[in-house]
């Protein structure tokens, strides 16, 4: 028994279909209730380090983000388009599966204006719970360093 | 029953590749007679504008798109190439099958510059029509609304 | 009897995840022991010049290049990051099958600066041997022509 490639794959593109059409609040519950989230950057989590530029170990926390996001909103109107490439199944047993899927967001700022604002990798650990599939873990894993001041939606 | 996702994938990917090879006389036959295709931006379709940058109501009329286009050709040689990501299938069932698919457009100009030149997301009803998948409808929804008076190949 | 598209999507994860992180010495075993690997662009390919950016018909020549890239090293520390997108499966029969599949290199300099470095598209035939599948051609072409003095990591 084993979690299928077409149910990995439908659970990506729901999760970027998620943010990309600004339906933040249902973003949560792509998670487990304990689950790991976290944004880092290549280097950093090459060096070993725990810390990330954004970090999260429950659901509820990230809910918090996207409150805490909603009525700050002092940043810029912006959207972003994500494009996640094939998924790389590492490890598929039982009802949990390893997986690294590479990602491009693209951002499209209010006056049209259109850049590549992130590449990486999902580091991820899917759990099938109840016939659902949820994230026990999203560690995002980006290429550059420069982004990190200008999170604001989640990636 | 209901269309599988190999399937989907497999017509989202012929698409592309039919228009990045330069296959013009032949994306007309991804629609059905009936269909409609239509290019919009994310912010007219949020407003529920019923016009678009590019408007077909049938198979006929994206021909003669294509006709124009070739006599035309006053347009700079350009190449696109396209990236769709994983498809979202909304619905599934019988025949028909509607799909949210994300996608990325670089264009490649003449003396080799490269650009991301558009990004959005193909909403798709797909009709299964004796054994050959169809579009009934394609809708290019992009994200920013800068690109409109460059268009010149189909996206 | 033919190759699941499951695990020729697979086999594309794989390839450029071996790249993109930094893994360049397993880059070969991807490759049959007589293979073609070549990287063009798409107006030599278009012309029908033999001759490309790079070429190698064996692993053993793959394993050499990546041994003199070791070596020199002259070149900025710098990394990929590859999408591929859904491929097209053109001829599958047997223990072999023919595709193509359009890709998109994102290149990330030491000081984080980020810039579309390729498109292009990969021609494949990919052949299953003792339940292992290979490439026993992988044909780089490139959109641009502009790239070419600066490939250092394989595409």
């Amino acid at each position: 028994m084993s979690i299928t490639l077409d149910r990995i794959m439908a659970v990506n593109a729901a999760y970027i279909r998620c943010i990309d059409t600004g339906a933040l609040e249902s973003w949560p519950d792509f998670f487990l209730d304990d689950c790991l989230y976290k944004v880092t950057t290549a280097e950093n989590h090459k060096a070993g380090l725990a810390a990330g530029v954004i970090y999260a170990d429950s659901k509820a926390m990230l809910s918090d983000r996207i409150l805490a996001l909603r009525q700050a909103n002092v940043y810029e109107k912006q959207n972003y388009r994500h494009i996640v490439g094939l998924p790389n199944v590492i490890k598929n047993g039982g009802d949990t599966a390893e997986c690294e899927t590479p990602f491009i967001v693209v951002r499209i700022m209010h006056d049209g204006q259109t850049d590549v604002f992130a590449t990486g990798v999902y580091l991820d650990t899917l759990r099938d719970t109840d016939g659902e599939l949820k994230f026990a873990q999203r560690m995002v894993v980006c290429d550059s360093s420069r982004f990190d001041t200008l999170v604001a939606l989640p990636l």
